[in-house]
């Protein structure tokens, strides 16, 4: 199965964006930025780290896609984000509806500085 | 955040494996794979995609990780999976931890080919 995977490793995100601490937030961004690009999620899990000596930590989540699918992790106390989004070409390529995820994402946590990665998925038949 | 990412994409994998097609076989393999190799599982999910003309479609799941995720996606179809494993190295190098969840999949599925990635993720500081 032929896909793309898009990695983004973001830091100096900006300090106060909701996502980055608060699981609904991340949660609400992350179905608004699949939905726009056109893709399908079909399940989700989102995950808030306890905090530590009254910070807060990251919070973590994945929506499952028709398509593959998007994980996201924060390091607040960082101010660092790591994107995953994956998507198979089945019916579709899917590498527009990939790259429009990443840029919401990215538009949300406007970091300084990022590294991003492109790998061509998929085993030969 | 500096971490590893371990991507696997798998052809040829053996028919008859129950995690190809079974939901249930495929979150008993990875909270195995996770656990024998020393990572934390800190939520899940799990999606069967419907079948098709009475064919078994394939099944999607993700573990997230005190480490980062796990993420598996299988094509029984195509007697196709891929594998994705990321670990941070916040307290600690997981890198043998990733590698050995991997060595545990493919030991599972027992693909026929494999390709292989590693990316080093993490933007500077």
């Amino acid at each position: 199965m032929q896909g793309l995977h898009l990695t983004a490793d973001l830091s100096g995100c900006r300090r106060g964006t909701p996502a980055l601490i608060d699981v609904a937030a991340l949660r609400t961004l992350c179905l608004r930025a699949v939905s726009d690009a056109g893709l399908q999620a079909v399940g989700e899990c989102f995950h808030p780290f306890p905090s530590e000596q009254g910070e807060p930590r990251g919070v973590t989540g994945v929506l499952l896609l028709a398509e593959s699918h998007l994980a996201v992790h924060t390091w607040p106390e960082l101010d660092a984000v790591t994107l995953d989004i994956y998507v198979c070409h089945r019916h579709a390529d899917n590498s527009a509806r990939a790259e429009a995820v990443i840029a919401q994402l990215l538009d949300a946590f406007a970091p300084r500085h990022t590294e991003r990665q492109a790998l061509h998925r998929g085993a030969p038949p």
